[in-house]
């Protein structure tokens, strides 16, 4: 139970018989609650709680309603599907088509990103927005192959196979890797395991978020420059090495002109559409433009023979089978479940962020578990259909938002156009500079760093700004697989920490009320003569922080005993008689924390002091029955509110507790 | 702050003015709280803190008192030794001559444990204890080697050096490792990081101690058998095989006849002396009783040349300096440290248990960080005069303490016994049979073994147990790195799962009072219609649990909805308009949480429910006031009480309170 440390006795004051009885009347009721549901049944509570509930809802409603509701639940577009309108379709066509303007050159610049040919960044843009839209529950999110799980993949790919030397192998290694990370998304979801995407702060991802992008822009400086012999590995100093070292060779100018004026187009075009919302769809449409525009210049010029590296081939037609390209059982099988897990939990986090802000808008709201098998089932899919892991992309979710997007169905468009594209011009891609891929890939980065956000982190918690610089820099000079490590391991030493030190308060009564609060945080509030009431600021009273909690009441007990002797003469202060914890905080103790009560009490008697309980909570008072600690203090010394037990305690010593 | 979820405005109404002039001032003391301190100073108060209260203390005093004062918490001994009198010093005298007896042969046992000569456990029974009695706090502790400690040394050790192809190099390894234990300790206590020691939970040890005795038991096999070829390994399964293989040899049976019986002796003499508690010091002189006997048999019958292995060789003399032996810069060093740091912890866990419970006993409190130092500087200087990890034993200080000790000076007198010992009996225990050692460890085992302790936990909290049961087993069936590796990860995974899982409850008000609490633990509470009132029981809203929570949250608002409908008929209970967040027991956010509760707030104005907040705490409206929160939902949604909270916003709904 918890904060109730105020009895009735104020006001006026009631007849004292009444009062009396109604007060041991409440203290049975500490002593004699229900015994709480036992740890077995908690958890089979929570794993099969939505079994029982389909259970009790089909049994209400008969089984052909029950299959048809169950498939609602899988399939959400058969519920809103019988609703959708012609209107709505116009807006999702729009938004869709928009979509699909800038996901065609931003696939084809990640999958190079992902050492991947360019056709699988297409791929990836097809399947698994078709299958998210039956399954998945946003309206807005945009699906497709996304800049930091591209990066991911590559980086971490790579130390198992080259994908120079052996392209089809490496190929092959990221589709059995997507397999995985789809499985184990869908399996996080089934299981309800969606806490282990909360593993990562927010203030961590913000780090990490700003951290790949500066990777990510680093790793452009190779298809900016046009340099041939680049280093695999991510961090700023081996990259910049590799440059400097590349700058000595000779380089071609062309390129690196080439990917800067368009690079300076778009962002202009972003600039326009920024000042005026209206125009919303022309920094959407830039990429394609300076695709397109660049390609001719080439095309024209024959810029290729002087340098300009350029895409070459590019396969057409729809998205080839790849089942048997899965190796489940080769020799890196063990290596591409590691990499799956990693980019499956960063592919949902980036995901579930992306959809829960805008559902946030919008105004609805979104189920983790159901959204994260979706995406588990639409990336098994993608890895069948030559895909790599996709995920919900933040800037191109928030293009399909301002497009007016109305339905998931802006994504069926998208997919269907990309189709189109992949049939239709993939001949003509074949004179695209490399170096556009890289400024479409860098025009897209700048969403990825938020100073704003960071700034409000180190305003609001040092701490929670600790493990935001910390996986930034671990992704900068480290890997990201060392940025992720250290953003864990922050956050988790921080819950730690938080339940092995936990701050204690001393409390006191609020004048002309029966509160009893802080006299730290109320400073009007007067501590009672006579009383020691502390309460420990934790939920946990355990192995980790029982000696600290113990040790400290004590030293207080004794500075208190050593103030009181000195003040005696002024005879302000009265040394204290009656130790009340206060144990509304306090949902759960161990057997150390049993025993350090237990060496707390008789200390306290060994001085003189009576030991008093206020308001312990359900677990606490059962495990303290069942240790038979309650019998050692004696019932007597439990009490619901503070108020009760300084008004039973100094009433037994006989002392005026008017203040 | 905390639990004072109730006001004033009970028993007898006051005038309506009054109170909400009242209520509105106390809303201000919520918001107008002052600042907590921040992460900095907090860290400097707690690392600071005795070094200003040592400068206070000698600004007041003066410097020579200073000194003195200084010197004196540093030797107690300074502080009790000016009044020391003859009357204690004829029980110290006693309880050190009885404490000797049992400590010379244990002593020599465990050196066997430690796979040293004997003499190096009678040297750890010297210097150690001397040193202790200077600096340490303790009473009744016996200072020497213990079994776990010695059993986990040769464990650890014997993996980087073989002690039977080189006992010098083993040798002076473990000397090196006893060093950096007593470093590693000093520092312990010197730092104040006396909470690395609470990492092993209460439950944690009792099975780690009673996996612990059952592996040294096994080991003992080899002397009672007189087997000359031993596994290396601790676990049983490789230990029984050993025993298998050798039985297949010829051996002696001897050695398993001598010490069986002289086993069955010991146990029987403590059967004795737990008969009649005056017989104390029978079951203490046992072992050495037993030792004499045995040699006096051994030597008259010349048994050794019969099959029957003694001990032979056995250096006398004071402690050998050992400053040479310390290799601080060898190709281990590494492994030494390691090794080093897990035996202080051990040790530190096993003395500072001891010297705790009996202090508790006697009614005196040990101040942990000081115990460390002390241990620490008595294992350096025991380091140096060749001797091994020394600690409090549990089965000694219960011997020390029976026998009536009064102050530390019983280790001196056993030191100086242990002392003459060496200088002449040592040449006497050349017949002492093996077999007999063994048997003097064995019957020490069943103290570590505590099967009731055991049950309580079980009955008390089965994830205790687990913890309990998988150190156990751990160190059975795996080695003792991986026993403690199990215990520690099971405890800190409880902590963790206690802050990513906390459970949440609708509060009720209790008949008659204006107290909330739990609708759970107190059936007769009612909940207030119109309201959901829900206490989250963390302390630290975070990453970790904010999705969870938000989304639990989120869920009974949706079924608290779907009930109202249905219910509506009956008239009896309305649906929820305000959602009451009790935060007494939330004590810090991070940013995650901060997003989690704006996102919450956001879901409940669109289905038109207000937020409000009970009692947040210091850090808490601190750190919403810096995200702008506070301004979002708006200062008149924060309470200083639920009852505040619940007459307020149901006022300006309009609706009726009385229940």
């Amino acid at each position: 139970m918890g904060s109730l440390a105020a009895d009735e006795t104020c006001g006026v004051q009631e007849q004292p018989d009444v009062e009396d009885s109604s007060r041991a009347v409440r203290a049975q009721w500490v002593l004699n609650t229900p015994e709480p549901p036992g740890a077995w049944r908690e958890l089979k509570q929570t794993v099969f709680h939505r079994a029982n509930k389909l259970r009790s809802s089909c049994s209400q409603k008969g089984v052909s309603k029950c299959v048809l509701s169950v498939l609602k639940n899988i399939f959400p577009i058969l519920h809103w599907g019988r609703n959708y309108k012609a209107t709505k379709f116009k807006n999702d066509l729009m938004a869709g088509l928009t979509l699909a303007s800038l996901s065609i050159p931003q696939s084809i610049g990640y999958a190079s990103l992902a050492k991947l040919d360019p056709q699988y960044g297409l791929y990836t843009s097809v399947v698994p927005p078709l299958v998210y839209s039956l399954m998945g529950s946003s309206r807005e999110i945009a699906i497709g192959p996304v800049a930091v799980v591209s990066m991911l993949l590559s980086s971490l790919v790579q130390k198992v196979i080259d994908p120079v030397a052996d392209p089809t192998a490496y190929r092959n290694f990221v589709i059995t890797v997507t397999f995985f990370a789809g499985f184990f998304q869908a399996v996080f979801g089934l299981f309800r395991l969606g806490f282990l995407v909360d593993f990562l702060s927010h203030a961590a991802i913000v780090g990490f978020m700003a951290g790949a992008a500066i990777v990510i822009g680093l790793q452009q400086l190779k298809g900016l420059l046009g340099i041939d012999h680049f280093t695999n590995k991510t961090d700023v100093i081996s990259v910049m090495q590799a440059v400097l070292r590349s700058l000595h060779h000779p380089w071609s100018p062309l390129n690196f002109v080439l990917g800067c004026s368009f690079l300076i187009f778009i962002l202009a075009m972003r600039f326009v559409g920024r000042k005026n919302r209206k125009l919303f769809w022309v920094p959407a449409l830039a990429p394609l433009i300076s695709v397109v525009l660049s390609t001719l210049i080439v095309f024209v010029t024959r810029a290729d023979k002087h340098g300009v590296k350029i895409i070459k081939h590019l396969e057409g037609g729809i998205n080839p089978r790849s089942v048997k390209e899965i190796e489940l059982n080769g020799p890196h099988v063990g290596e591409a479940a590691k990499i799956g897990l990693i980019s499956a939990i960063i592919a949902l986090t980036e995901a579930i962020a992306v959809g829960r802000s805008f559902a946030s808008v919008r105004g609805y709201q979104l189920d983790g578990n159901k959204e994260m098998v979706a995406m588990g089932v639409m990336n098994i899919a993608g890895s069948l259909t030559s895909c790599y892991v996709a995920t919900g992309s933040f800037s191109r979710t928030a293009v399909n938002f301002s497009a007016g997007c109305q339905t998931v169905v802006s994504n069926i468009v998208m997919a269907i156009a990309v189709l189109v594209a992949l049939q239709i011009l993939t001949t003509l891609l074949y004179f695209t500079p490399i170096a556009i891929l890289a400024s479409i890939i860098l025009s897209a980065l700048p969403g990825l760093i938020d100073f704003n956000e960071a700034y409000n982190i180190w305003k609001v918690d040092k701490l929670d700004f600790l493990s935001c610089i910390g996986a930034f820099f671990g992704v900068l000079f480290g890997s990201v697989e060392i940025g992720l490590l250290v953003a864990v391991t922050i956050s988790f030493g921080k819950v730690i920490l938080n339940a092995i030190r936990p701050s204690m308060e001393f409390l006191g009564q609020l004048p002309g009320t029966d509160i009893f609060c802080s006299t730290n945080q109320y400073p009007m509030a007067v501590k009672i003569s006579g009383t020691l009431i502390i309460r420990i600021h934790s939920s946990y009273f355990c192995f980790a922080n029982a000696n600290f909690i113990r040790e400290r009441i004590m030293r207080w007990v004794k500075e208190d005993s050593e103030e009181g002797e000195e003040e005696v003469n002024g005879n302000t202060k009265m040394r204290a008689q009656v130790l009340i914890l206060d144990m509304s905080n306090l949902m759960n103790i161990d057997t150390s924390g049993i025993i350090a009560l237990e060496e707390l009490h008789k200390e306290l008697v060994s001085r003189g002091i009576e030991l008093a309980i206020a308001n312990p909570c359900w677990n606490i008072i059962h495990k303290l029955k069942l240790a038979k600690f309650v019998d050692k203090i004696g019932g007597g010394s439990f009490f619901l509110t503070i108020g009760e037990a300084v008004n039973t305690c100094l009433g037994s010593k006989m002392v005026n507790l008017k203040i």
